[in-house]
């Protein structure tokens, strides 16, 4: 399993992923989810995986490998022009990896399975943020609707409903990824420690957050020990129900 | 889709059901999944229901009209003498809808999907919460995890997993099951008003409550008003990440 999610705000983008790999739940690993391909000054894109591990190394690596584009042309991910055009290369990548293994998989019971999210900034264009599926199309977020989720989404989504919109802080935003992805961690084995996590700043195209956050992670623990201290403070302000006979 | 939860705590037992039900996003009904078996001193039992509501309305309706027992007597969930023999019960309840319904349901493409929570407590045997699977099968809540969930569990577990432990009293308890409820109405459109609460303390063998909840209740809105507000002063309360170059 996974838990990753990436917040497309006003002042720029953040993502969060988890790091835990299971085949069963007598095989777990740890992998990074959430990789960052940066060239200062240049495009900064941001790569988050769930699902089949096998697929998504392999879609990974073709777009770091490169694919032919609509011209023939080979592109990865360091060449390919614009975010829109990314998002359809990495869907082409996810179709690649398809073609391939979808038929093996499936003989073996297993479906093919993964998802994407796509994030980033080339030159002057927009910072965008895609969420690609495992058939290879995609979805952007919106003002409206200003992050998306991957993996174990539903423990860690009441929170960032409740308190992210489009006009959060850059800092608050990563603040309640990482309260989003502690809700997850507790409730699902099968996300766990260590974190990736990224800023991106609107048009600086360099990260100004890059981080492992581990167990001893001393601010990652704070947000544990308030959240869980200020959720109980939060149940006792409410008055207990009138109901009742 | 449904959201119900179980909690069986030190003092008692409390329940919470949501009530809607849908069949597509483009038909939505109102049905009641918490249903109280009440024989005032005799024998308290609550049963929630999730799933295929024709396959939940045939199994509760075996439970009222009868089964035969082990011994090939008629049962009906008022005979039935103790609560683990209810669980069984119950068990042959959906296995009889099962038989009836299932290969129909698959030729249909759909499963045979339901699941229960079915606990109370009969004269002075033990109150009890089980929870039954579609296959007739079924666990109990114990000391250790005081709640079971059907349905759509996951957005309101953090609640939970975070603030209930055996001891929590009752009134508290159902202010937390309130606002599990209120979290999962909110990222869940297929779970919706109005709910049903009820609270059985131990060896009272009477529910103290057994209550409606709609849209107007003044006490509900005060509990998702609060929660929203102590949350977001919650994460306003802890300090933004130290991470950054």
């Amino acid at each position: 399993m996974t838990y990753c999610v990436g917040l497309l705000l006003h002042k720029g983008l953040v993502m969060v992923g988890d790091t835990r790999t299971n085949a069963g739940v007598d095989n777990i690993a740890t992998f990074r989810k959430l990789q960052i391909f940066e060239v200062p000054g240049e495009r900064v894109i941001a790569i988050a995986t769930a699902g089949n591990l096998a697929v998504t190394q392999a879609v990974v690596n073709h777009m770091l490998e490169g694919l032919p584009g609509t011209d023939g042309e080979i592109q990865t991910l360091y060449t390919v022009p614009s975010m829109f055009e990314m998002a359809q290369f990495a869907g082409r990548a996810v179709r690649t990896v398809r073609e391939r293994d979808a038929e093996a998989l499936a003989q073996d019971g297993n479906g093919f399975d993964c998802a994407l999210l796509v994030a980033g900034q080339i030159g002057e264009r927009r910072l965008r943020l895609f969420m690609v599926y495992r058939a290879g199309n995609f979805l952007e977020s919106t003002e409206d609707t200003p992050f998306l989720q991957i993996g174990e989404h539903k423990y860690g989504k009441p929170i960032i409903d409740r308190s992210v919109t489009f006009h959060t802080p850059l800092e608050e935003a990563l603040k309640i990824a990482l309260i989003s992805m502690d809700s997850t961690i507790r409730s699902n084995l099968a996300v766990g420690m260590p974190l990736d996590a990224m800023v991106l700043p609107r048009d600086a195209l360099a990260c100004t957050v890059n981080v492992r956050i581990t167990e001893s992670d001393p601010y990652f623990g704070h947000v544990r020990d308030s959240w869980s201290n200020a959720l109980r403070e939060a149940h006792l302000s409410i008055p207990n129900p009138p109901y009742g006979y």
